[in-house]
């Protein structure tokens, strides 16, 4: 008898890599995605949900729902910061698909998370792909969220590197620094994906080329909003491949095997100049005081990762047809 | 015709690590040790003014002139941190030395350093083993400091790890974080070397097993004051050696050829969780925004270190009679 899908919510802000995690959801034969919540990030929430509609309209699966999240950080008033830069205005490579003829369910995202993991105690995974206002919300909303979740896999942190927004901060956790620092210290089955592993696995263009010339409907979809992320890569980065986070992430999820893996408290620093920064304790030293770490529950975080499989099987799977 | 000695003022905040640190200063033929100033740190500055003193007597060098430093913090009203539960309550293991029968200068160690500078332009290097007031002070007490003073080698950082007063923190930044950060963005020449580097330096036991038996003045009094600190390494570290933080430092100075460096703009976080936090931007990335770390002067930030070299020559240095 073959193992039962694992219960997968991709919480997403799409997003071209959000595109890529979810249309790769939905070929992962180990994988049921019973719904997507969206987010602020990429692109505003209300963009978010439009955009993630749309690509299950695309992937002719409208029967998953989709919850609308957060259009704020979890302490109101912050200014959003939007990566549409990266991304495009409309999210999704500059394309002006059609709008969505299909609506968000009633439920907030955070309400949606809550029932889900109550729903199904111990089966159900979160994989965060934006800023973490919308599990934030679920921790404070249901005191039992972090017992009923089975595992929060979250894109986000630069563990011992530098950040992407600046020198000091990942763009998922800058985006509600105040957020990421519940999720991190919240004691549920936390593991975090940052920019020091997802920066290893790299669609190159000759990876795209192959996409181009496959048959598979996620893979020629893709390549046309693919453009924007290139041009992206080349100008802040200098390189001519693009970064697979969010598939990446989403990896991490369903095969585990595929990374190593370090364990410690991580906090949030929410001031400053560091804003954003996630930091580690190694619990190699015994400091002298309490420290804001100390006592903190732990959590996973990703040190390397098998990149040449994780992009063999995006590629796989993305170009069936 | 020899080279010309390096003319090398340490500011210090003796200290076991400080004590090695000076006297190996006093037997490297490369260099002319003009002065120590002090500060707080490892004890409060009227104790290391008076252990800097002594341990110039104990070498028969009380030629060598002592300018006593801050007492307080740049941004006055920071509680100090001292750390003689690492050095003992007289900073030198506990000992209870006679006080020494010489006094510090008039001037402020601030004011003798700006003077020193100026004295012999392009020719003095400050290694800086404690938080870095004095240097603060001294590059506000005269815009050309930077420009007539050498190098400054500091020890301080924790680069890419954690700290060792919490896991954001180094000792010396966290000692004075405002204070650091001038220092960092001054434009002089600066190098860090910081406890990614010193904490790959180590002094086993058999090493001071090794001095214990040498003939040497300096060998013999350091293994009296080292009982404290190895007790506080194999507490703090489950370690039988301690590091060598302050004689590396010095070395760094004077044989640059036994560390590789990078090269960024360094910021140090002044507020919350991670004050004293010390971010390198590695400029690899263009970021979309104008940063905290963008346009401002880059230092050098020691990476590697040949470890087995710079505690040989330690130890040769330490055991000449």
């Amino acid at each position: 008898m073959a193992a039962e899908p694992k219960k997968i919510i991709i919480d997403t802000d799409p997003g071209i890599d959000d595109a890529m995690a979810i249309f790769l959801a939905l070929r992962s034969p180990e994988v049921e995605l019973i719904g997507l919540t969206t987010i602020y990030g990429n692109v505003y929430t209300t963009l978010a949900t439009r955009n993630a509609l749309h690509l299950l309209e695309v992937a002719g699966r409208t029967d998953i729902p989709v919850a609308e999240g957060s259009h704020v950080t979890i302490t109101k008033g912050t200014k959003l910061r939007i990566a549409d830069f990266v991304h495009g205005a409309d999210g999704l490579g500059n394309q002006n698909f059609d709008p969505p003829k299909t609506k968000p369910i009633e439920q907030s995202a955070a309400a949606f998370l809550v029932k889900q993991a109550k729903l199904h105690p111990g089966k159900v995974t979160v994989v965060a792909l934006g800023p973490l206002t919308n599990i934030a919300l679920a921790i404070e909303l249901d005191p039992e969220f972090c017992k009923n979740i089975r595992q929060i896999v979250l894109l986000g942190g630069a563990f011992s590197v530098n950040g992407n927004v600046n020198p000091a901060a990942e763009a998922n956790i800058f985006g509600d620094p105040e957020a990421a620092d519940i999720v991190f210290t919240c004691g549920a089955d936390v593991l975090a994906v940052g920019i020091n592993v997802t920066h290893q696995v790299v669609l190159t263009a000759a990876g795209r080329d192959k996409l181009m010339q496959s048959n598979g409907r996620f893979a020629q979809y893709l390549c046309k909003i693919l453009e924007v992320y290139f041009s992206y890569h080349r100008e802040a980065y200098s390189t001519g491949g693009v970064y697979l986070h969010d598939p990446t992430a989403f990896l991490a999820a369903v095969n585990p095997s595929l990374f190593t893996y370090t364990e410690g408290a991580v906090r949030v620093q929410t001031t400053g100049i560091t804003r954003g920064l996630t930091l580690l304790d190694n619990t190699q030293k015994k400091f002298g005081e309490v420290t804001e770490w100390t006592d903190k529950p732990t959590v996973k975080v990703a040190v390397t990762v098998d990149a040449p499989t994780i992009v063999k099987l995006l590629m796989e799977r993305l170009m069936q047809s």
